[in-house]
């Protein structure tokens, strides 16, 4: 089965100087909580062998996320752009932005995107100074992205900020019905509100769900799981979220879930591919 | 088996200009993401053909209720009432109120139980402006209804308003503990905050819970079923919201749930057989 | 097996003019609710009774808290001390506090480790004016009793306080991410919160759960096990609340729960214990 994986930090690059590099100890306790052993290629540092890894378990190819945070630590988007350039077909880019000052937002997104970029990554709660995913000064982005039918991916869920509050799916279901065009891949799935995600992504068409790791044997697995099966087909995206969690090991383990034959085939490839761009 | 349907909009008078009924696509797309097909009734705006379905299905009476809202449409007490009058037996109306000038409501409480109206519709996230369920402006029109015994049924789940913060359990807590003598159903169960609101109703003996149509395979069906096979079993009400769902499938899947007889028998028809006064 | 019940209101003293002994039917449809039959010790009010329960069911030792409230009715620290002292080995302690003002409320602290007790409780929607858990006029008794390396338990599960915002998990995990340190019990588990206290338990190592009898066939109960056999094992602590639910009842159900066996035994007594200091 070809998979692609929705959410990679390879061991390269401003990714080395993030707290998932920097920290291994904590990133491993992270991995273990969650049942899995830590990857061979994170405890190395070895690309080669994560490319291996990705080899082993049918993942094809992998969305890398540039970053712009302060605990978490950033990484620019010219080194996801190098990453991506120097493994033709094997990786795109999420492009990052500071959203303290929109016009230079705007104006890195445009270059971007010029750059190939085929979406935006926004992270509301990791930025140096935290806000929400409705916070206004993200509008004008949101509008410029809608405007251009570019996807963005909005890190709201899991630790996506100071305190649970930065996951509620409240904030999300207020920008999927302010940019109603605006195709929005929530990471982290907005866990652990489950059954709330899943009711703003029954009401909202623009809104994709990728629980990625959190769906390992966390509450809720089993409800992400029927949605995907269900109205959430079209809408359900594989990720890893590779270091902090093997991406072989972890892809090995999700082409065994209950999904239907044809659903599996759309959440490990079909859905990220259209989101990508990818000719069919 | 006899059923009662607590949540019903005919084809008939006003509810052909609500959006229901109006924009027919986006109904039956929202029908299909429940896993239903849209009912031959609402496809064909046929009145004679709904009261077929609720007889195939054993759906003896049905509670319409009317409508006070911006973007989903208006449907009159009058409306309602007319209907009412023209099955005789088949149907009971719940009135509806505008929110704005408390004097202006009370009075058209007043004059809707003067005309048979056995309970009250409030739904504070549909009004033409929004407001939450615990707003102020609400609390007379709580006090007339409690004063009077009369019950309420509150939309506050699903597509209950703008957001999702207008399905968020805690406010109808409040409202609950405020009058507690006051019987709130809760419309679509407060879904998707299912846990959240077992808590309420589970806290607050004047809370009943009818899921309705978000029943239907979504995340916390278990837990809806498993708290009306134990405490809850007095208060959880059958309805489909009918045309969103199509009234006789609903009630055909419905009584095959794994509720106990003397619990589906009380679910069915005796819970709202009570709320609405009808005589053992 | 040996069990540890964390939390125990035995019929004793100023507990027999709470809530939960002067309004015994109140209390009995409490119990009801949960699928449980009231306890013969509380129904009689009987000491004896209940000693004789805990033996029969391998409960060699309860925590019992003190309580400082409005609506439940207070509990001195005083009388927990004596109600300690004269059951050796048997009870542990956890002190109150009247938060209004925070040198009084450390004075007390320190007077109630130096007649030691273990821990302290504090159960912010439950005080006379009731308050969230991460109010600022707590802070200054979380950072003593960090620096302390003292064992606080927070109400803030079921009923903690005047609605369902003061179980919102979302303040417990502020206070843990500020006090790192501090050991903190949620008791009644933050429910019916379960997926977002286990995310929070999941983020924050001090973030000890322990449901009660909100375990007893609700909605999450699965989660919470899952967690529990999971990354939770050191952190899930058996308690019954007695007297709202039959302390050995819920003992003899909780032992027969799915859990590994060397995560049965921690969750029973391990942990317990080790919060508690006991020597191993």
């Amino acid at each position: 089965m070809k998979l692609i994986d929705f959410r990679v930090r390879p061991p390269l690059k401003g990714f080395l100087d993030m707290i998932m590099y920097t920290d291994a100890p904590r990133r491993d306790r992270f991995t273990r909580q969650l049942g899995l052993a830590p990857a061979p290629s994170a405890s190395e540092y070895s690309m080669p062998l994560l490319l291996e890894e990705m080899d082993a378990c049918g993942v094809v190819h992998g969305v890398i996320t540039a970053r712009h945070s302060g605990f978490f630590g950033s990484v620019s988007n010219d080194d996801v752009r190098e990453i991506c350039a120097a493994h033709p077909g094997k990786f795109s880019g999420l492009a990052a932005i500071d959203p303290t000052n929109r016009k230079r937002a705007i104006a890195e997104i445009d270059r971007a995107l010029a750059a190939g970029f085929p979406g935006v990554t926004i992270e509301p709660g990791a930025y140096p100074v935290p806000i929400y995913a409705d916070d206004r000064t993200l509008y004008p982005v949101y509008a410029h992205l809608e405007d251009r039918n570019v996807p963005v991916v909005l890190l709201t869920g899991g630790n996506a900020g100071p305190d649970l509050s930065y996951s509620n799916p409240v904030q999300v279901d207020r920008v999927a019905a302010d940019f109603p065009n605006l195709r929005i891949v929530v990471a982290h799935g907005n866990w652990p509100w489950v059954s709330e995600i899943i009711h703003v992504a029954f009401r909202r068409a623009n809104v994709y769900v990728s629980p990625d790791m959190y769906l390992h044997g966390m509450p809720g697995m089993d409800d992400y799981l029927r949605a995907a099966n269900g109205f959430l087909a079209d809408r359900f995206i594989f990720a890893s979220a590779y270091p902090l969690v093997p991406l072989r090991a972890y892809a090995e383990w999700f082409v065994t879930l209950p999904l239907k034959p044809e659903v599996m085939q759309k959440c490990a490839y079909d859905n990220a591919a259209s989101l990508l761009g990818f000719r069919p």
